[in-house]
């Protein structure tokens, strides 16, 4: 909405703002040799602010983060893949602050200088001589080097193979101000749980309760708005950190280029989501369902998740059948008001309802723009000025392959 | 709970409760040969009840119902399959007042009294002058027989090949009540609506807010725990007739064998619901969760939807995984009070989560436990008196593609 006042910095990554250095390496919690172990690390203490699953059963690494994050500033976050030391009782939460104590000392900041997040098998100790090991062993592999921060990227994903990272930069009041960040979700394969956890740094000068509003707003209108499958996991997490190094006026509601730099914010936000939801297990679509004239933007938000999270929707988009009629039954039952006569719905340019009632299209065009990999889905319900757009992915035979731990 | 007193009819249908016959023909709505319209007929007024989708778009047929039923009395139900006559604007409505006023007189009772349900493709006009030759053919087909009860049962069938139906009596203040349902749902095939329709004959004698209260609470325990897929169409309906021809003195929740009717009328809700769910598209397994220990009752019934709604349960479940992580999962994102360390998790008779924490179990009898047909999640909180007990079917290729409308 508005003029990009940014700019996307196709070759920038997490350590392209200010004050910023990252690292990762394979310390062995994985099977595999790939990357299970990464940081990013802030020359300065970084204002920072959190949010994090809703699930009753956060996993531990979640508590040690909120005990470090109560004073709203952080040095650095240290991060495991290979397992989510969730459901790990007592010894989970001791291990989790070992972990956190260990990086601390090798990073040479203070304990509640560190968060920590963790995603992989659930329901295992961690190997703890393997991760303090590897924690001693990061320090030399943390730099500002393009390289090293892919190295972080890597370390962070599971199943997913393809990671997932963004950098803008925007001027604020005359200081070039840079935001990028690096997220992984969506891979699930037994025995672990899909974790969404997305890491955004940026060199912007910005207080604390403003940063976390922005967050959480933010994450109302992006990663609370895409559905891959089960919604909140045990460990999801997203972390920002703010430098300030950019030397601009502090951030506030009140600041002349506040709108500009929350608007940066939110595309470094939507970017990562999205890519969260195309990379959902299975999927060979995105599916991004936009939804208008609901009573508010709460009930639209309701209305469009339900659209994109509907099993057969999703598995209409995937056989690129224009199935309307699975749509309309998924407004009717988002429990929201809809007046039932003023529904219009469109797949991308191509009107299929109008006035709640079928129109005539052109089934070949309609095919063809389903066959796509990205469909749009768009209903406008002519009841007032709500409105709300979701992200979320087709339903294939590879995600039922994938869940269910098909062995040939 | 408690002895059952009341004793299943392992031969009975829908016209075994005295007063109803019923029967059933193809009229030409279903492309193949198969039965596409039927009717019960109540040889007296019947006290009547219905519950009808939540969702927003309510098909014709129910609006034509709710008005013959704002009595509380009827004499017939005409049903047919093929088409839903669901988003078809003012002329779908004529279509079902037509409807009714076709079977009315062909069956000699009045308008009023007279129930409509569809069910099938949606967006499309009946065709009118198939469906009203069909009612005009209809009364001859129409007895007590079982072979046109059967001819019934086939006709509200859609793309579910195996009907559902069960018989049940009992003694009521000396007298016997016969109790019978016959249902259809979970068929769906593009572009059909999933539709769950089921309909209820008894011979009690009860009064109708009485058989309405029992109604809307035995939804709440069957119809309305059970999770295929996409919850409410635009035509689910359930509808009970009450001919009285059992001549029991009058039930109210004050007679003294009202508990005993209600478990009886309630196990026929719970069969049906259950073989719905069992017949879910694609599903090879019946999935019972079973939630004790909730804060309350209306907490379980959230909680035991989420775990069976879960499409990570419902897959794993399929792969014959015993992956308790995706049941917590779901237990911790059902948005009900829960605490995190005093759950226990049971497949079957096998324990695999206790206090929260994974305990080590037999993976073979696990293994051979899951590859059978009927699966039960027995999940004990252990933070309060409330349970409660939904019903689903396991995730499968099969789904994706009846839903893809995939053609190789």
């Amino acid at each position: 909405m508005g003029q990009h006042t940014f700019t996307v910095v196709t070759d920038g990554s997490i350590t392209s703002p200010r004050g910023f250095r990252a690292g990762g390496l394979h310390c062995g919690l994985k099977k595999t040799t790939r990357h299970d172990l990464g940081a990013i690390v802030c020359d300065v203490p970084a204002t920072a602010a959190a949010v994090y699953t809703t699930n009753v059963f956060q996993a531990a690494p979640i508590k040690v983060t909120k005990e470090s994050l109560a004073n709203h500033t952080l040095r650095a976050v240290i991060v495991n893949s290979g397992n989510a030391n969730a459901c790990t009782g007592k010894q989970g939460e001791e291990d989790a602050f070992t972990m956190r104590a260990a990086a601390a000392k090798h990073l040479g900041v203070g304990e509640q200088d560190v968060a920590v997040a963790s995603t992989g098998v659930i329901g295992e100790l961690l190997k703890m001589d393997l991760l303090t090991s590897g924690i001693a062993a990061l320090p030399s592999r943390i730099s500002s080097e393009s390289a090293a921060a892919e190295d972080f990227c890597q370390a962070i994903l599971t199943t997913d193979l393809v990671k997932k990272e963004i950098c803008v930069t925007l001027e604020v009041n005359g200081k070039q101000v840079t935001i990028a960040g690096a997220a992984k979700g969506s891979g699930m394969i037994h025995p672990n749980m899909a974790t969404m956890l997305s890491f955004i740094t940026t060199d912007a000068h910005i207080d604390a309760d403003s940063l976390q509003q922005l967050l959480r707003e933010t994450t109302d209108l992006t990663f609370n708005m895409i559905t891959v499958d089960g919604d909140s996991s045990t460990n999801d997490m997203l972390l920002v950190m703010a430098s300030g190094l950019a030397d601009n006026d502090q951030l506030t509601p009140q600041h002349k280029d506040w709108e500009s730099f929350a608007a940066a914010f939110r595309h470094v936000c939507e970017v990562l989501a999205q890519s969260i939801a195309r990379d959902g297990e299975g999927a060979t679509k995105l599916i991004e369902v936009s939804v208008s004239g609901a009573i508010s933007d709460t009930s639209a938000r309701v209305i469009a998740k339900t659209i994109v999270g509907s099993s057969l929707v999703k598995s209409a988009i995937f056989g690129s059948d224009a199935n309307w009629g699975r749509i309309i039954a998924a407004v009717g039952r988002a429990g929201e008001p809809v007046n039932p006569e003023t529904v219009n719905i469109r797949l991308g340019d191509i009107a299929v309802l109008t006035d709640s009632k079928p129109v005539p299209f052109n089934e070949d065009e309609a095919l063809a723009y389903l066959k796509g990999d990205t469909v749009q889905i768009v209903v406008d319900l002519r009841n007032g000025p709500g409105k709300a757009t979701a992200w979320g992915c087709d339903l294939t035979y590879d995600y039922v392959k994938i869940n269910a731990a098909y062995r040939t």
